[in-house]
């Protein structure tokens, strides 16, 4: 199943329209690792926010955790309307996207020792962080 | 159905610990609005991207109306987290939020003659964007 | 704002191409109830969801209303793509959705006494619950 | 990139409180290959959705392309969140997400010729389905 998924994202990459708009210099290469990173750090973000919800004192990690999900979600989402793309809207989207992260991965890292969980959704978040960066530098 | 709804909304905003987070001098009626018009902007996009799906040349409309319509849900969903809620992850959400709808809004006005439904979508967008843009001034 | 949301609701559904599709005979003042109530149970799962987060022994209550509120968003977003509509999916998300607002309406009962975020969330889990039903009744 | 993503699901599942849950007596093997088929789901449904968007006849594939996504991501949440976890509500859902499946997979087998995003959006489908199908066996 997981080789099948990650064929899906790569082949599918190459039949989505890119030459009739505004990304036609867009490097796949980037884009494609920018949509895996915002993938995983989604997954964990969700798993974080499922597993510590109800545990004292954890608010501030699930909240932070289900809002950091639903932005590299919508993040990757962009990513795959090539008809939407544009630098007018995509890098303000980056930079959310990356100051949320930023927040997310804080806050995890501050009971990584504890629960193996968010010391995994804290690399995620870094890891998308520093994939949209890449991205980012890509379009400038 | 509809007082019910409304209702809620205002009635549940109280019960929304505000006291406890960062955001406890944050102006309500402004952040209820903003809600407001990020809730109704993300159903008119949704519903015209259900609705123009599919139409030749519509392509643009329908992918800037389905990412505009994840993006104010999104923004609205960071304000019912109050424990997540900091000037460093939704000023940066906010400006993505009100770029997107300035792209949505522009392109839907293109074919409002033709379509109630874009110009409708339009409205709400820019309905979005300055309630988004009243919110940032609230937070500064 | 809030007349302006309503309006459009309203409003946008006229402008739905709904003769073209299997749904031309739909009762669209039933499904207008319907996505209104699943809107609102949206924003008070989601407001539930980040209200109770970080309280102990509320982990249930918090996933099960992050939960219902995805599964309400979605509900309400397959009645505004009306090229997608039919029975063959509908009705199963119906059953899926009354499901889970009934398991989530239970679960905030039980501390719908010391909560009133949960005593709102229960009862707009009801009403999305019951226009769910009506609109499958509708159907039949 | 790609092997963090994958890690990061197998290790994350390890840490997720499964034992305090309805669940613990899940197949987690089981329920791992569900989540990642509904993941590449719905990447490879968004990619269709914003690949056809502006396709004339292409209204149908697209919209229930979008709603597939919604539902398969939806699915997938629901598998991370343990402590929501009931078969009173995850046996409807997977009834709803194996049914939309079956619906956009046959709506994109219809034009898997002459377009290669429709002809792996539906292999996509047809995986979710039947990861889905053995999610509901093992829980039976």
């Amino acid at each position: 199943m997981k080789e099948l998924a990650v064929m899906n994202m790569t082949e599918m990459m190459k039949s989505m329209p890119m030459d009739d708009t505004a990304m036609a210099s867009m490097d796949m290469a980037v884009m494609q690792e920018c949509m895996e990173a915002c993938n995983a750090c989604m997954q964990a973000c969700t798993m974080c926010a499922g597993t510590m919800a109800g545990m004292e004192g954890m608010g501030k990690c699930v909240s932070l955790s289900a809002m950091c999900a639903e932005m590299c979600q919508t993040m990757m989402k962009m990513m795959m309307h090539p008809m939407a793309m544009s630098a007018d809207t995509m890098m303000p989207m980056l930079q959310a996207t990356m100051a949320m992260c930023k927040a997310c991965m804080d806050e995890c890292m501050l009971h990584a020792d504890m629960s193996e969980t968010c010391r995994m959704c804290a690399m995620a978040c870094e890891a998308a962080m520093m994939a949209c960066e890449k991205m980012t530098a890509s379009m400038s």
